[in-house]
């Protein structure tokens, strides 16, 4: 199959309880494409400012995704700015600004078009829609999306989830977007509004992943130490994606597997600041938990 | 083995967002024994007024609960009052009369001394100080507890801790006993203070249990409904600890499967208010269940 990632790359300033770090590489598309690298070469869509680092640039190079679809525009890059609290799971906006995201209006290559499988990361659902209709066929339409948009944007939103294949949300998002408490009742709500898989990652609590006859839950890594937790929810898009796109196939055994991998590189994304644990990750580490993970729940 | 679950006999008004129930019969020493009765033939040891029911007292001798341990005292049966909010997960003390309890001084009958496996249920940490020494070589001490004794007992509870092989506890209770946030951290903290191993409830996101050298973790199972989440770990630790007995041995593969049997009795406890799913159920559903919690993981 063949891999598009759309979504952004951001300055990131992170604080938690420990640490603040000023402006570091952030954004979905990063995170998600650099998760998906271990498993295939994933084409990324986004836009980057004159300040973005060519450090990064020049780690996408080496991980081998392809940046045909990245535009580099003039301005600043996009910056968020979040506050995480004692309890990783609570965080808070501080400050967002758009920067050269606020005019991207991407235009596909055309090699990237026939894509079997997409993930339109979080970013308005509009520029989601605009994106989506570029594709001529894609077989695994999936997508993500934040409170933000479920709040101020739903009626666009459900337009895009109608038309996707997989949707990827966390707990909170899921109850909101559902008015649905229990995890499993606000699934199947979603999986009647158009898609036939949800994944409903629930933090130091696993996830959960539903498909008309099935339900399956992954546990997340037993972890001592998070240190940054941004970027996890897209990490776990990445692997779970980047799995899929390598098995050339889409069924509830692999579906299953790409969830754990989805764990596996959520889990090594929060064990350092913004992208730094990505740099270097090595393939055996990553076969390495995914055998843990199944050790882990092994009875 | 031979099993022992000391603990509460109760009669519980609980008030969910739904319904309320006046007086029904609970306790953390009933849900245990029910839980455990589908394993083995636990010996109970705990106190009852004038009005507990005789319908529960043939109850359990229909499960073949040895109820030689049991004291029929003079008054009424302890009584705990709860209000559980949206979320089943947090709940609120309204009322408690001691009642019975209050004056409960228990003396083990000579055929419950040498038992291997000991479980003493939430109850105050002295007398379940006072209960531990009554027994005269158990190879498995298992305990639970409350924040209520953290809180206002720590002393008295960190003695039994120290002398207990197995700690039931759930995440707001390790995280108040080790001040620690982390549970990963938190269980090696109490690995430190005397117990072999320990198990850390999570609702509806299952438990997570800590030896000296592996973590399990198992999954709630997936339930839509949950009516009265009353008993839920109590009825975990009689699945965990009447296996455990069924199995006659202590070794981290049967840990694992006990863990999961814990789970699915916890699953069935809060499928009816009360103790009412434990009358109807059958074997074969326990058995089926234990199947589907291993679909519900398996990749």
């Amino acid at each position: 199959m063949s891999l598009v990632i759309v979504g952004s790359l951001a300055f990131d300033t992170i604080e938690t309880p420990e640490e603040r770090r000023e402006k570091i590489v952030g954004g979905s598309c990063t995170y998600c494409s650099l998760a998906a690298s271990f498993f295939t070469s994933p084409k990324i869509v986004g836009v980057v400012g004159e300040d973005f680092p060519q450090e990064t640039i020049d780690l996408f190079k080496k991980r081998k995704i392809d940046m045909q679809g990245l535009e580099f525009a003039e301005g600043k890059t996009f910056h968020w700015e979040g506050l995480y609290g004692h309890d990783p799971n609570q965080r808070t906006t501080v400050r967002l600004d758009l920067n050269v995201f606020a005019d991207f209006k991407p235009q596909l290559p055309p090699s990237y078009k026939g894509a079997e499988l997409v993930f339109l990361a979080n970013i308005h659902p509009e520029l989601q829609e605009d994106i989506r209709i570029q594709f001529t066929n894609p077989e695994w339409m999936a997508m993500d999306t934040i409170t933000h948009w479920i709040e101020n944007n739903r009626k666009s939103l459900l337009g895009v989830l109608k038309r996707c294949h997989l949707f990827f949300c966390n707990d909170e998002e899921i109850k909101l977007l559902t008015d649905e408490i229990n995890l499993l009742k606000a699934g199947k709500k979603i999986l009647e509004m158009g898609p036939a898989y949800v994944v409903i990652k629930k933090g130091e609590h696993g996830a959960l992943m539903l498909g008309k006859d099935f339900v399956f839950g992954v546990l997340a890594h037993p972890c001592e130490e998070v240190i940054d937790p941004t970027g996890a929810g897209d990490s776990f898009a990445g692997g779970f994606l980047g799995y899929l796109d390598s098995v050339k196939k889409v069924n509830e055994q692999e579906l299953r597997k790409a969830a754990v991998f989805g764990s596996v590189m959520a889990s090594f994304a929060i064990e350092d600041f913004g992208i730094e644990r990505f740099k270097s990750l090595t393939l055996p580490e990553v076969r390495k938990r995914f055998s843990e993970f199944r050790k882990f729940v092994t009875f």
